[in-house]
């Protein structure tokens, strides 16, 4: 099966996105290119250590490099600046250089995490962005946000720091446990919504072959999807506007995240709700037609995704609090993406309190 | 006394330097120019506080801002992942939000934690810094360069942040303890040595000005560094090339510091001692002349620095290791700048093991 490029232009931090079967294998090879110096450092968890550490590690060897192997444990735990500290320490007794460079094995948590330590090593050192995650290949590994969680909320501490490469083997998906599967298949759904109306429809009437992990129709998806944050992020590289629209269904989702204990729901699952409700809010505030919400709802559930959640009072102001300790609030507003069609979102939307109670009062239960 | 201004020009990123007495109480007025946030923090130490934090918090509360004010503890010790971490808490505390911005406060030590966590505090936030000692008004609160230390080493994890403006406030250097202000000249004394032979002479020939802290001298001394500064980061900003002569006297000085635990030697006379061993090589490597050399040790030994250093056969080890880890090392090979005369310096310099050794033995005993 043929590799897909997606070029990221952003002058001198342009880079590829590389999409096909077999890349890991090839991962020395590639970093070859990139002309960086042979000391490098892989950052994995211990439940993709364990599968793919090893031909990465074999890979960088053949060409020369002299990896050292960093293991955080898994889950979104280890996006915490404890492991941020372990990792320096690891890098600083490999005595990592300037030229060095670090890859970030795994999904979102250890791209996430990775890529900060990079940015901030010794002032920032390159890295390459091998997600192992259908929600990495899609999302996180692309566009150069990377950071960690405080115990007041999700990503308060980052930079944007540009990966050199992005290699999205399709071969690591195959081992994917099917909650995580879906769980990516959330932000696959919100590229459909935020620019491309017609990738909606393939998700709507072919569901079922990415269910099947399809390979042709999977490379063709992640492809696009990438393509579409490419151009949202060349855009718009440090979020000072269009690249807002990438937080549809977000500040809802790392609120309910962030109430729920990290880790209770993944990711993709907290913004299946997140962007649910969010389509709701959009029928009241920016025109989005009752049916465009429920054919939203509907996908979402049709790929096994929760789109909606109970909560009693207490747990209602709790996510409502964690809704202005996000990034985006600004003068103590927070800020939404709402939808005006599907295809088509726009930002930096205010919604009335007393709506925004409604909606997580109803949630779904008059569109479905 | 009139204020000086310096313009650092970096585009989307250029902002001013003040120089000048009683800037601290018209903080609040600077800060209204800038166009920012309401909400805002300063950091400052347990020292500097106590004189200081009062009135800069007022001058922001007269305009109309909503400071939080955060204490971190005095001494070198503060720049530590720790300290990072105490400092998101009590920002996320105050809600400060990505128009938000922060003030720093105190020394160097104070302007690069408080640096760090504006630079990665919600991926970056804008900061002021108001140096109040000479060291950090001469260097450290201009250019950008921010960070922490490891326990392997100094400013090992950092990031490049202009502030949005800085206000050297002369009055703050009233009640600078003498042995910090000596420390200050030393840094005074590397521009002369990098950049500008005829300020190399002011302080040869005025020195005993400097050391009266005469408030037009010292303004014009103060402005003139922050201009070379200023033209060298400008020039370089993120240390690719000419921005490394910066660092003249400190790959030895940083190692000083490293092995004998941070806070024994002052910085300044770390780098004291550095500079005297880099004219020391200079004289071997790159032709500086022998009685140019002797001029940087006695311009410096009269500002009651030090200019030597006596080790042990195992402390020179554990220096030139600490010298490895630096971070301008490229394939395991440590860079010097060095002198090829007074006012130019070249950087990139290799010095043979067996030089490097003996320098350390013999140091400036046959030179002064």
């Amino acid at each position: 099966m043929d590799v897909r490029t997606v070029n990221v232009p952003l002058g001198s931090r342009s880079y590829v996105i590389k999409i096909g079967e077999g890349l890991l294998r090839e991962l020395g090879r590639h970093c070859a290119r990139l002309g960086l110096g042979s000391r490098c450092a892989i950052i994995t968890d211990t439940n993709v250590g364990k599968r793919f550490a090893k031909p990465a590690f074999d890979s960088l060897v053949r060409e020369g490099f002299d990896p050292a192997l960093v293991i955080v444990p898994a889950g979104e735990n280890a996006k915490s600046l404890k492991s941020v500290q372990a990792c320096y320490n690891q890098l600083a007794a490999h005595r990592l250089e300037r030229r060095s460079f670090m890859v970030a094995l795994g999904g979102g948590v250890v791209g996430d995490l990775a890529g900060f330590v990079a940015a901030t090593y010794l002032r920032g050192i390159p890295f390459v962005q091998v997600p192992t995650t259908l929600l990495a290949q899609v999302d996180s590994s692309v566009g150069g946000k990377v950071g960690v969680n405080l115990p007041a909320g999700k990503n308060l501490v980052g930079a944007f720091h540009q990966p050199r490469l992005v290699l999205c083997d399709l071969d690591t998906l195959k081992t994917l446990p099917e909650r995580e599967f879906r769980s990516g298949l959330a932000e696959v759904v919100k590229y459909g919504v935020i620019y491309d109306g017609g990738l909606f429809k393939r998700l709507e009437h072919h569901g079922d072959r990415l269910l099947a992990r399809e390979g042709g129709f999977l490379t063709a998806v992640i492809a696009r999807c990438c393509e579409i944050k490419a151009a949202v992020v060349v855009e718009d590289e440090t979020e000072g506007g269009l690249r807002q629209i990438l937080n549809f269904g977000h500040t809802i989702g790392h609120a309910i995240e962030a109430i729920s204990g990290y880790g209770k729901y993944l990711h993709g699952e907290a913004i299946a709700i997140g962007q649910t409700l969010a389509a709701c809010l959009s029928t009241h505030v920016t025109g989005l037609p009752r049916a465009d919400a429920i054919r939203i709802g509907n996908v979402l559930a049709g790929f096994g995704l929760p789109n909606r959640i109970r909560l009693g009072a207490p747990q209602k102001r709790r996510l409502l609090a964690a809704m202005r300790l996000d990034k985006k609030v600004s003068n103590g507003q927070i800020q939404f993406v709402l939808a005006e069609r599907i295809g088509k979102v726009v930002w930096g939307q205010r919604v009335p309190e007393a709506l925004l109670q409604r909606t997580l009062n109803s949630q779904l239960s008059n569109l479905d």
